[in-house]
């Protein structure tokens, strides 16, 4: 994978187990990823397909996985960036690698079920959805380099 | 059911269809129910199993169920409140009745697994947990009457 890229960070999360059913951590608005709360809301992702491409230019995400698996793939597109042109890729969900994805404005992110049960994601979001900060493109754009999603 | 106790409050919340993978509301900041954003945690809670009886001196709950079914049953023992010692039973879930459970501080909350699959809660509290301002109590208290969860 290319070094990670400029803003976005992964930050491994607990899971404390009980025995009525676990308890899992996402978000304290103390923690450095907090940039303020707008918006929570969940998507769903079918196996194997995927949604995206998306990218904010004042939205940052905060994206936890707490049932099924995601992957998450993130490209740099910002000229002058030190990440200019990187991919990362992230495999989250609560038995795979429990952890919330920060994505800052700006950043490229798609995803892709990994499961064939339910596929789910919590977005903890510091503005309320609107779409005049959002831009979409379709999985295979031009303007974003062709990414292997096996 | 007895009448709404005073301070909770429910909200419906949308699905939004997709073919990918459906959209589901949680909260916004500007919402009357958020009064705050300090955290975010999830919790399980197995098939019959109950977790609970728990009431918060200050913090504020606010409960969606993206996953699965939740029976959540509120008491307020509350002197002087209009509805001292009324019970509230809310059945929530994405294909049950999905909305968001508002509990105001000093009522009392258990809830009780619905599905043999994931039964899921997120809380998006006003404030961090916090040991020192949450009481517990067993399920089978004298200090709350007995409900009969079936």
């Amino acid at each position: 994978m290319d070094r990670l890229i400029q803003g976005v960070n992964i930050t491994p999360l607990k899971i404390i187990p009980a025995p009525n059913g676990n308890i899992l951590h996402a978000l304290k608005s103390t923690e450095d990823s907090c940039k303020g709360f707008g918006e929570a809301y969940f998507s769903t992702v079918h196996h194997g397909k995927i949604k995206g491409w998306k990218s904010h230019t004042r939205m940052t995400l905060n994206l936890v996985v707490p049932v099924g698996g995601i992957r998450f793939v993130v490209y740099d597109d910002r000229e002058g960036s030190d990440t200019f042109n990187a991919f990362n890729q992230f495999d989250l969900g609560p038995e795979l690698h429990y952890a919330r994805l920060t994505v800052p404005p700006l950043v490229w992110m798609a995803f892709q079920g990994l499961t064939e049960t339910t596929n789910m994601l919590l977005n903890m979001a510091d503005l309320e959805h609107d779409p005049t900060e959002a831009r979409n493109l379709p999985i295979d754009t031009e303007l974003i380099p062709k990414y292997n999603w096996q």
